[in-house]
């Protein structure tokens, strides 16, 4: 390709500040060194977390920054010693990496990766602990080693789902996070089996992804909670077969859930990051062997906590990073589930907009009818 | 027997308020209703629950009652309906009952048992309501379905563990609590895999009990946190192969942990009670899979706590009650094994006393020397 081992101009909404509206910016992208891949990005979605760190909650967000960590696109150029992709590879960038060398990949027991996570927690890439990303010669932040808010990206190379080219780039973003977050902690991290009983709190996309987990899973109820309950609608066609407003209750709503389930709930699932109802969830289950998974990222220096008589009388407090998915081994791997229709990914695509429209994009994440908003990153 | 079917006069420990001193009295003990066993206790230990009952801690504690739960006897006589043990039998009695036909019973997913729950809750038996004990025609309550503080005592049939008659009860009393606890939060609880790195913090019976069964899953590190220096030379008999007393440290004990560990430790225990030491428990943990099992019974009303993020990136906090051991089904194997001399229980006894000296007994738990005070209830 022409732009192989050049640096590349290209469009790229930048966050210049906390809080600020986005700005698309002409910035420029460096050739991926060692192990790096640089990424044409064609779609990308927007994800809580993004406006997590765009709202300045994150005391490690570093600005300025490129966001963005849920998208899909081709592989424009690799640097050396990259060998599992090559310049026109579908990928999804992940932002869980997947080494197969470090303590975590080897032991069997997480999808958890330490091999670039000194640099993508600092915004770096590890070559040379710098960034790929300037404008006007002044270096701009990656985000979460994905940085998918620009149409050109570089990442690690332990860092690059390569998927199915028959798949399409405009839906499949999805499984570059929130998706495979809510499948895979019903699937992975709480195992549900056939005929349980699962809560979620929050009925988002990530809420409902673990409906249809749990649906698949062969939950025999599904409840879904949620403040909302113009979500309930919605939240049937993914597996939910009842619905609990917070709000249509004097009692807590753990009493309501253990009223209403003689006991409480095999399985719950946080899905919203608020550290009051991660305990709600916990303390929904059921004594001798309730399992609640935090799924929800809650705002910096919050706390959860509980007695530790709901531990001690059998319940498991669990969380979960990416749903328990290797990224590099299994996205391509949901990917060919979602062609054979064995899961969802349209559904969650309620608008659709472009890299120009991004600020309204994230207005539109706060809106309750909004799962997911994609946006097409061509000129 | 002469005595079946009469009410008995005995001595026993009465706890008439809490925090004062326990009075030897002559109690009557009402005979066995349906589904009720009489035991002759010959020997009881104590523990912690008992203190902390005793001590006032206990929202629930009722007075008068008479405490223990950690004891051996023979069964003296039955009440109608009850098939599985007959009088002269040797039986553990037990503070969690196992009916085998409840929704705990039959979930395969705990060893909780919920059938008399709500009379050994609030001091009586299921039958009628009320309690065996009285004293001048005043009742006395029971405590947790045992009362082993008495020369005879009253359980519900589905709290009896009926063991090998070759086995010295002076010894096996204490399968009745801390020693199982231990084991069984190893081995069903945390299901630590050989070559695991694990963490106890508190060396009292119930954390050696944990070395112990660490030593026999085969861990490769078993490290023993008490601010008492003297505890690691017994400890290394159990099984503690590193001592950190976290008062040799100015950095938080989580994180001494960490850095010895490359990362945390794959198992952790609190055996002590203390929510910060539980926090410090989980904390110690590795990312992506450390467990972090709360054993100990911490103070009414207060509460554990912990960033999510702690839960988010993989660890898992979980508690277990008589170490997950079902009672009637596993405790005569635990003592076919100390038969067998798979366990240790005798090393575990430092003193031996009579009822008469119960309150000596409290006292010297709470030395640094004392692991379990066996008393011997015989005339």
């Amino acid at each position: 390709m022409a732009t192989q081992g050049q640096v590349i101009t290209c469009k790229a909404a930048v966050a210049w500040e906390p809080n600020k509206p986005l700005v698309i910016e002409d910035v420029q992208v460096a050739p991926p060194q060692a192990g790096e891949v640089r990424i044409k990005v064609l779609y990308t979605a927007l994800c809580h977390t993004d406006a997590y760190t765009w709202g300045g909650k994150d005391p490690e967000g570093l600005f300025p920054c490129i966001l963005g960590h849920e998208a899909a696109g081709i592989v424009e150029s690799v640097g050396e010693g990259v060998t599992e992709v090559q310049p026109g590879d579908h990928v999804i960038p992940c932002y869980q990496a997947e080494c197969r060398e470090c303590k975590f990949c080897k032991s069997g027991k997480t999808n958890l990766c330490g091999k670039v996570r000194a640099a993508t927690g600092v915004g770096v890439m590890m070559n040379d602990r710098k960034s790929r990303f300037s404008f006007n010669g002044k270096p701009i932040y990656h985000f979460m080693g994905t940085s998918t808010f620009s149409q050109y990206t570089v990442v690690h190379d332990v860092s690059v789902a390569k998927i199915d080219p028959q798949a399409p780039l405009e839906k499949v973003c999805l499984l570059g996070c929130g998706v495979p977050t809510g499948l895979g902690a019903v699937w992975n991290t709480a195992k549900v089996e056939p005929g349980s009983i699962v809560a979620i709190f929050g009925l988002g996309t990530v809420g409902l992804a673990v409906a249809e987990g749990a649906k698949a899973a062969g939950a025999s109820r599904v409840i879904g909670i949620d403040i909302d309950n113009k979500k309930f609608d919605i939240a049937k066609n993914f597996g939910v077969t009842e619905f609990v407003n917070p709000k249509d209750h004097e009692k807590p709503i753990q009493q309501v859930l253990v009223d209403i389930t003689d006991g409480g709930v095999d399985y719950s699932f946080e899905c919203i990051g608020n550290v009051s109802v991660m305990r709600a969830a916990l303390e929904c289950c059921h004594k001798g062997w309730g399992t609640s998974v935090i799924v929800g990222v809650a705002a910096s220096g919050q706390e959860i906590s509980t007695r530790p008589f709901q531990l001690v009388t059998g319940r498991v407090w669990k969380g979960t990073a990416f749903g328990g998915f290797k990224s590099r081994s299994q996205v391509p791997w949901l990917v060919d589930k979602y062609l054979k229709k064995e899961i969802k990914v349209d559904e969650y695509i309620t608008h659709n907009l472009t890299l120009g429209e991004i600020n309204e994009a994230f207005h539109l994440m706060h809106e309750g009818g909004c799962l997911r908003c994609v946006l097409s990153l061509d000129a």
